[in-house]
């Protein structure tokens, strides 16, 4: 994987032991507290659960939190080097859901590749954790195993790389059109790459009411009766996109389109296949970490808006998907709550900017009021 | 379950949302620091592991972690109210770990009562951590698991309702016979409870000199013939204890012995019993939380040294035997470790007393060191 330049020499140091850890949360100081913190006083809070299950939420920590699944088949850039050498991106998260949205998360690596043993195992352990995020999890079974578990625990499931990438997209998709003036309605899209990421912009960016999005791979556009490189998932989205049916490269779908949006990987992106966009586009280059095109190329070559994955941090929008479901004792992620997500991100950044400060915990803090909010008004229906 | 005296009524207060949660290790306060401890700097660590995994030792957090794995089958004195029920326990395990051994450990709720899945399912998951504690699991399924795990993951697996049990008794039992003056072989030791800690206690007991040991549970003594009540584990274990092969009830096996150990439940023993013992007898009445005899009562009855479960807490060993076998990055826990581990607590008691107290680090450092150097003194050999 390229390195897009370069990096302190402490990188490896700085994580030596991990990035996080188990930490108490109450005193332990003298046997009184012991007896309070294990036995015998920890009976009294097994009878109530035992009693009660719901109880669990509020007499142990599985309210806050998250288990960050993963196997390790689609990490970063890196592609499949499996659990254990993923495990840094997985306590990176940690850090970030702690960070950013105060919720105790852990990885939990599962050894097995196929969706089925996956979605058991999950299913299995659940009990320990109030909400899953899926990471890293190659496409096509990340889908599957999304489904089924959303069907089979009724707790929020979110698989990040869909979702996560998805709600940032159309956060920064909402200010640039302001910016621009454009409508969702007017604008023609192509997203580069079709895993999981790209499907799920798709479906976001469709829900959002853009009627023309393109998907384009390795065998160039996806339409309808394409037999190359196909799967079940892209013979469904091609039903919902690509309203022309086009076929093609990627630089003869660019052409006259109003968004680039590439989930794909280094260096795809010529300027000429910028300079062919209709006026004003905008390009979200989102490859990691080495984007499809810099952001001085784009906006050399024409962009009204050019956005990488630096900007476009999915950990804009995952830690407050997972405060607000908590907080709602969602079970479910819903469409409703990702759209009020977007927006709640899209409403945080500052006037002049198109993404708000990671950094500023009121924007972590908005985006779970919102989807919680979300939540709520989809029960009261 | 009787609850032994008044509890503070903070109890459950003091519970909500949980005793531990997850910490980070380093700053997150800049864009510098996420691009260090996430991506882009991350895909240098996941690159290191991929190339050589022994690396996710030094940079992650696996080297210190322990998952506590449970089914909630039997859970303290209450039974089998199912892992979530059990919860508490494990949250206050894991609180245990970080105060008395800087260990993180981590709950993991298994939702199967069988061994074989269980055995499945921790196989799955087990790359995320460096060593295993299992936890209130039902016998005899302990002990399948148990035994399969470490033939499995190559890591250190420790049953503690075994083991950590058995180490402290073992512990206690080294200050006893040196302050009463008596020898292991000179021992007629009566163990009620013939579950997973009294199996282990008799086989540590056997292990360490101790000729004459007769398990008793609810059908009587256990003997090599007995038909009721029978399983492959006490069948096993009949073979190497009872050398006269008595049969009896409790208060019948008690006359005459030297040591009583009881891991079974409320009010089991009366003091006529405790007077039936040869003289200076040694009561160690684990049961918890209700004691089969209060250490007063016992006392009474003529006892040398009573002790209770609140003086042999578990808690005195499994920190220590946990960093021990992490530290010397162990491939599993030996008789050698946890013998080593027993002379060390015994060892750390300040003369007078029969064990140490367990907020002095030192305690737990000490068997830490003493279980590492057992380790590594069994790999020269």
């Amino acid at each position: 994987m390229p390195m897009p330049e370069s990096l302190p020499d402490d990188v490896l140091e700085l994580r030596r032991g991990g990035v996080v850890e188990t930490r108490l949360r109450v005193p332990l100081e003298t046997l009184a507290d012991l007896r309070r913190v294990y036995t015998p006083g920890v009976a009294v809070a097994c009878q109530r659960i035992h009693e009660s299950p719901k109880r669990a939420y509020e007499y142990t920590h599985i309210g806050n939190k998250v288990a960050i699944v993963t196997n390790g088949t689609a990490v970063l850039g890196l592609g499949d080097i499996g659990p254990l050498a993923g495990l840094p991106v997985m306590e990176g998260k940690a850090a970030i859901f702690r960070r950013f949205a105060n919720i105790s998360a852990e990885p939990v690596l599962i050894d097995a590749k196929d969706a089925a043993t996956l979605v058991d195992v999950v299913e299995r352990i659940h009990l320990g954790f109030g909400a899953i995020q899926l990471e890293d999890i190659a496409s096509p079974e990340c889908f599957e195993v999304e489904e089924k578990l959303m069907a089979r625990i009724g707790k929020p499931v979110l698989h990040d790389d869909q979702w996560g990438t998805a709600t940032v997209v159309l956060a920064g998709l909402i200010n640039s059109l302001a910016r621009v003036g454009r409508t969702a309605d007017a604008t023609r899209a192509v997203i580069l790459g079709s895993g999981a990421s790209g499907i799920a912009i798709a479906r976001t960016l469709t829900g959002f009411g853009v009627r023309d999005v393109v998907l384009v791979d390795r065998a160039g556009a996806l339409y309808r009766g394409r037999t190359e490189n196909m799967s079940d998932v892209k013979r469904e989205i091609a039903k919902t996109t690509n309203p022309d049916n086009v076929r093609g490269s990627l630089a003869q779908v660019m052409k006259g389109r109003d968004l680039f949006i590439g989930v794909s990987s280094a260096n795809q992106v010529s300027k000429e296949m910028v300079r062919s966009m209709a006026p004003d586009p905008i390009v979200f280059a989102l490859a990691n970490p080495v984007s499809e095109i810099t952001v001085e190329d784009a906006t050399e070559a024409g962009a009204a808006i050019a956005l990488d994955g630096r900007a476009m941090n999915n950990a804009l929008a995952y830690p407050g998907l997972f405060r607000g479901a908590l907080d709602a004792r969602a079970t479910r992620f819903t469409a409703a709550m990702r759209l009020a997500a977007a927006h709640a991100v899209a409403g945080a950044a500052v006037p002049g900017e198109l993404l708000p400060d990671m950094f500023d915990l009121e924007t972590h803090a908005r985006v779970g009021r919102a989807v919680a909010e979300a939540w709520h008004t989809s029960q009261d229906e």
